[in-house]
């Protein structure tokens, strides 16, 4: 029993992901445009960035599999998801599994899980088995983790944010991807509570370069080891310029 | 890992399908008459007519085994369906398994997807499950997508076919069945959407035969590989004379 | 793959069964009297009237084994039910396998699906994995197929006994039994809509033996390949007459 | 297939068993004083009333191990069981297998059937499970059938005694155990519909001992086998004494 | 068959053990601060202070496998759990298994089961499953028995107590870890009931010392193996010392 080593998908103990699920999640007219809705578009961006990872679904996993390993970007599969178009508390399907990430020469693999959610449990259960193949397979688990239900008023809040980042510890994930609500102090809370569960943080919704560099700067200086940015650069007009600005910013 | 072959259904990267599923998801009484109630009828005009599968589901598929096979008429069939008699969020019962396919020398599988449904969870999964023992036999998986639910207003507009195409995309089908709502750029967005996943139509109901012409027109127009069709053909007065007609729009 | 031979279950081609499985559907105080509630009785009538089939859930099969072994009277095993005392949407139990089948010597095995109910879906699932288990076999399988829930208004209109025959045909049964509204025209386009699944007729609530004798009659003349009688026989006072009557129908 | 033999539970044919499971069903706020609450003390009783079984849950028989395999007492284990604080229509946990059974020495199985419950459907398929399995071992199956549910009126109704019963039958339960309103006609009706399922009547709530023994008489003339004692038997000052009595009814 | 050792997690009959899931089931800003959100703060106050156990979920017995061993404190691994964000009744999400436990070197393992929740069936056949396997490999099986529910008024009544405490037994649990009500009588009837099932109490909510030490006196009064602190310990200035008073009044 030890733990995984998380080489393959940081340098130097940080890391930048290039996160591309929002096709599934979010639908093409919402997020894409006719450059960023080919795959190869943002895999060429992974690559040239020198990203530490670039997260896709099984579907274009596998059908762009020849150019991904081409690239040696490393493939983080993300391993469930769901449309925005059911009501309801949400739940996000089991799309493939760890069999999958291996058979698509996966560094790591995705899941998501929104406590709160009267179907918590469901997700919590599916992710304990998920952990304990990847752990086999000594792949690294990235948890989505998003506070979301009856009961969450603000997801974002600084009690909010360090209940999701200890979830992913007391489950054993080996990264928590959560989101930033803009108050440092509260990041710095939640790094702590996660101890040995390292944080990335969602780059969410296209901002303002200068607003989102800011931010980059107060994740960095909070404990998280880096970001999971996907919109606020591929949908940017100079993506390798933004990327190369975070990346400056990440590891100096 | 590598893409599946479509060769066995599709000619010249063309497709054009009859599907034979309605007798399940409608009822006879909404659909057949004396004739083509009868599947042998449907198999000869997708015999004579030359085309690149014929949808059925099990029991049809079991039942006429021995006509199947000889008319050499590729069988997609059709993994999962339901009666249009339940109330309530949409769900299609898997009715037949991957292992079913081989044993009755099906050359593709089919299976409905209805996003936006609170059991699109339960239908995503069955269908990962499915894709992956697919993909160990090389059997292409074509995936009737469809949004249907409480949040769904109108399951054709561009957002929706766009969004049904992408999720096709992103859980790993070969072939996306979807509606056409009568808008070329729409389609060709979501055509776009899919990427590597190939797009058919479906033909939906009967139609006056010049619209219909026209609408076949527009969907090859907009990069879709072809059309599945049923009832506009096989409640014609003549089957072949219409399929004759669509072929020429297809490969010209 | 090839179909299942009938030969064990038919007599040239028709068949007349004698259905026992009320005990558990309906409770003996609405249907049984001191005769009729012994299994025995129904065997003995069986065996005497030459029946094609008796149908017994697991239980009688099971208790009355060596009886029903040495009557040579054709097992059909009911492999699900459940009591009238359920609200709600009606699903039946799995009660029996189709190893127990084998193990009791059963020549066919009997299972019900209410098409339109909240539990459609489940009751499909079921019924196809018997049905892949039973084909292994060469078992074969009768559905008891009645449109039920909250969208049925007229569960024998034309239209909904059509779509149970249609369904029974879709889904791989051999034989289904659906009700007879009194519509002889109905039925024959119920019949047809079966195709290649053959139709028997379920005998219902005590009739009038004029009026059932002129059913049997209708029935015969649809293309129905006979009856699974039950209460209209074992509750007569000459169970032996009258299937002396209906059989001179069936088989003239 | 042959009938499994009860000569481990039975004496000529008649049985007396102590039933034990009321920790678990009802509390010991409301059925235990400081004797009862000891299983030891219950199965002092059993051993030296000679009964014909004492029925345990697997913990008690599991941490009693020794002392129950000493008594010589035959163990019937149930196997399933719920608290009564549950809010909503009943259903029994599954706690224990045949396996666990065989592992403790069990002689026979019990099991709690809600018929009437919306989970009605889970029990008999967890049932029917289970009857396969103990059949393999030769351990004879207890049913606790009760009608419970909104249907339900009068869960000791002619009418619905009957309909326990013959389900127990129908499913394929070696003994029933079931309530007596108070009815012997009743009674006999019940004991008429199980057929080759035997009756054994519930002792339920403590009574006053004339009003008992009046009931085990009407009982043992009804037809029924015997009874399953607890209350009556372990809440007396004299649980032998009273043990003695109903065992002369029984047994003359 | 014969019962299981409690030696490696008790000390003389008796027990005192850390308890740190808090993390997961309130989150870090209700119950934690600067120091104890670390785990080797936990730690190293159950070491120094020669626990009998330390409870940790998954998540932390995995990232700090390494210290735990070289501790020596016995790995008590929390097999269940849930955050508490989620509305309407309770379930606890199974996290790890009895394998898991094994890998992780754990002499014990825990499981929550909320008694009177609608999910109670689940919960108490998840543990069923546990408790076999736990049987297997020897290793005790701890449950955190609560009343929680629409029918449950008052959780620490008489009543509740001795139903948690004897569905412990009834269950199978070896040791049950339930809550006290400040009524030493009533926590004797709850020992009681629970028989040869050990009684821990849950220390609760950080306490004055006073008020809690007079407390840990009545519950070692009441016939209770021990207790399972957290808050009252690692939420003290000097763990070290309130531990010291504690274990003075546990063994003397």
């Amino acid at each position: 029993m030890k733990s995984l080593s998380l080489n393959k998908i940081t340098s130097k103990g940080k890391a930048l992901y290039l996160a591309y699920d929002q096709g599934l999640e979010h639908g093409p007219e919402m997020d894409f445009n006719d450059n960023n809705i080919d795959p190869l578009y943002i895999l060429d961006i992974a690559k040239k960035g020198k990203y530490n990872g670039v997260v896709f679904q099984y579907g274009i996993a596998e059908k762009y599999y020849k150019e991904i390993k081409k690239s040696k970007v490393p493939l983080i599969l993300k391993l469930n998801g769901r449309t925005k178009l059911v009501s309801g508390e949400p739940i996000s399907a089991q799309l493939a599994s760890v069999k999958d990430a291996m058979n698509l020469g996966a560094k790591a693999v995705g899941f998501t899980i929104y406590i709160g959610s009267e179907h918590e449990e469901e997700m919590l259960e599916e992710f304990a088995k998920i952990r304990d193949e990847a752990y086999v397979h000594k792949l690294p688990v990235i948890v989505w983790i998003y506070p979301r239900g009856k009961k969450i008023k603000n997801d974002v809040s600084r009690e909010n944010l360090a209940y999701s980042a200890r979830t992913a510890l007391e489950i054993g994930a080996d990264i928590a991807k959560i989101k930033y609500g803009g108050k440092k102090d509260d990041l710095k809370w939640a790094v702590k509570s996660a101890e040995r569960t390292k944080i990335v943080i969602a780059g969410g919704v296209k901002k303002n370069e200068k607003k989102f560099l800011k931010d980059v700067k107060d994740i960095m200086g909070s404990g998280a080891i880096g970001l999971a940015v996907g919109r606020n650069v591929w949908q940017a007009k100079d993506p390798l310029g933004i990327t190369k600005k975070i990346k400056k910013i990440i590891w100096g």
